[in-house]
């Protein structure tokens, strides 16, 4: 039998922006769903901060402690209010100055001549730390312990999230299925329940309702690192699909 | 001069459909915002959490400490993973068990015969709650203590939270103005840096990039419960406009 290798990973969304509701998070489902598909890491909590040093360093210390890889979004820009690489730094009690290897790409990104102070302090970090190349717009992400520091905006950390991938250790794949009924879950919920009892170990099963075209629906979302337990599960849905008589949508 | 009300919530977002990154949670923003707008009350912390007991009960104990109010969505539906209600008693060692008013707006809803253990699983809640009425689909969310319980779906939950206001203690109104810049946040970030100086007490500014038609911006977002500190920090950005000479996005 392959051996399950469970590896786990917070995010901490900093920013006032998010915590205001003026602009809607999506780093949460593009990180997750990455580190998820092609990391086999499964995000354990997230957590929404505002810009705040003393906050900054609690949920860092205690996120980067409680699990095996947290990523920090938003705050390392040019402006007052990105202070997460300070807080990192401080956090770790690593000395917080310009990083040799960013100072120089973001010199040879501007030009020594539009190379200015705000500029700059996109080369601060903890100096110690291991840069995230960004292809975008070439500041840097940084790995401090197993700490992944990303920009808050959606279209420059997607660019770079493929450049965490070789400081990862990565877990076992996980398997999902998804089955979408045209029924609602108080009359699915007793026997969907039995069925995760039995799989309580091995396959996570989590139902959510939908509405389409007019219509109520739940999709059954089942889980697991093991494809044999997720095809037994299967059976189990489809005979529950059969006795309840009810419709599947096909997506 | 007018007393500042400070009134401060938190969120708790429950589910494993918005770790995994399968569903987009839209919940933080429509609550936040509608927090802000109609309450006055402002957003301190958000968390997303896995449908986990013991993970449930340590964030609504921690979070409903920390905060004026807690506000937890997701897992109060009738299936075997929803556990808020039940997880929201044991934290606060209160009966788990049927609302009589929840139960009899249930059993009316879908009428005895079709009243199953799923639907009645919904009525069951700490007894000593609140409720808080669903106009959509009659499963009420309900008030532990400081703890508002409403559902993970936002179509639904958008179509209750008008019935938390009757319970909430309103903080003074923050007033938002924003500025849209075509500009780079290091062009402007040192200046900015000193309006914020200045106002440090009474006005929150923030600047957070856009991209528009293949342009680059900068949205100057300031925040005060002080019309006239506000009216004053726009002077200053307007300032700010004249001497680099900035194009505004008027929307």
């Amino acid at each position: 039998m392959k051996k399950i290798k469970k590896v786990n990973a917070a995010i901490l969304i900093i920013g006032n922006e998010i915590l205001s509701g003026r602009t809607q998070d999506k780093n949460t489902s593009f990180i997750s769903n990455w580190l998820n598909i092609e990391c086999g890491i499964i995000v354990k909590e997230v957590r929404i901060i505002p810009d705040v040093e003393k906050t900054i360093i609690d949920n860092v210390l205690r996120l980067s402690k409680e699990f095996n890889y947290l990523f920090t979004t938003g705050g390392i820009g040019p402006t007052h209010d990105d202070i997460t690489a300070k807080s990192i730094a401080k956090a770790f009690k690593i000395k917080y100055g310009y990083h040799k290897e960013a100072f120089k790409i973001l010199e040879n990104y501007y030009g020594r001549k539009n190379f200015n102070d705000g500029r700059k302090k996109m080369a601060k970090m903890p100096v110690s730390s291991k840069l995230i190349y960004n292809p975008s717009s070439a500041a840097p992400g940084f790995l401090t312990k197993n700490v992944f520091s990303l920009p808050g905006v959606p279209s420059i950390l997607n660019s770079m999230i493929d450049n965490c991938k070789k400081y990862l250790i990565k877990g076992s794949k996980v398997y999902s299925k998804t089955l979408n009924l045209f029924t609602v879950e108080s009359n699915i919920s007793k026997k969907l329940g039995n069925i995760q009892k039995k799989y309580i170990k091995d396959v996570d099963i989590g139902s959510y309702p939908f509405f389409r075209l007019g219509k109520i629906g739940v999709s059954v979302v089942y889980r697991s690192t093991s494809k044999s337990k997720l095809k037994s599960v299967s059976k189990e849905l489809n005979n529950l699909v059969k006795q309840k008589n009810l419709k599947v949508l096909k997506i």
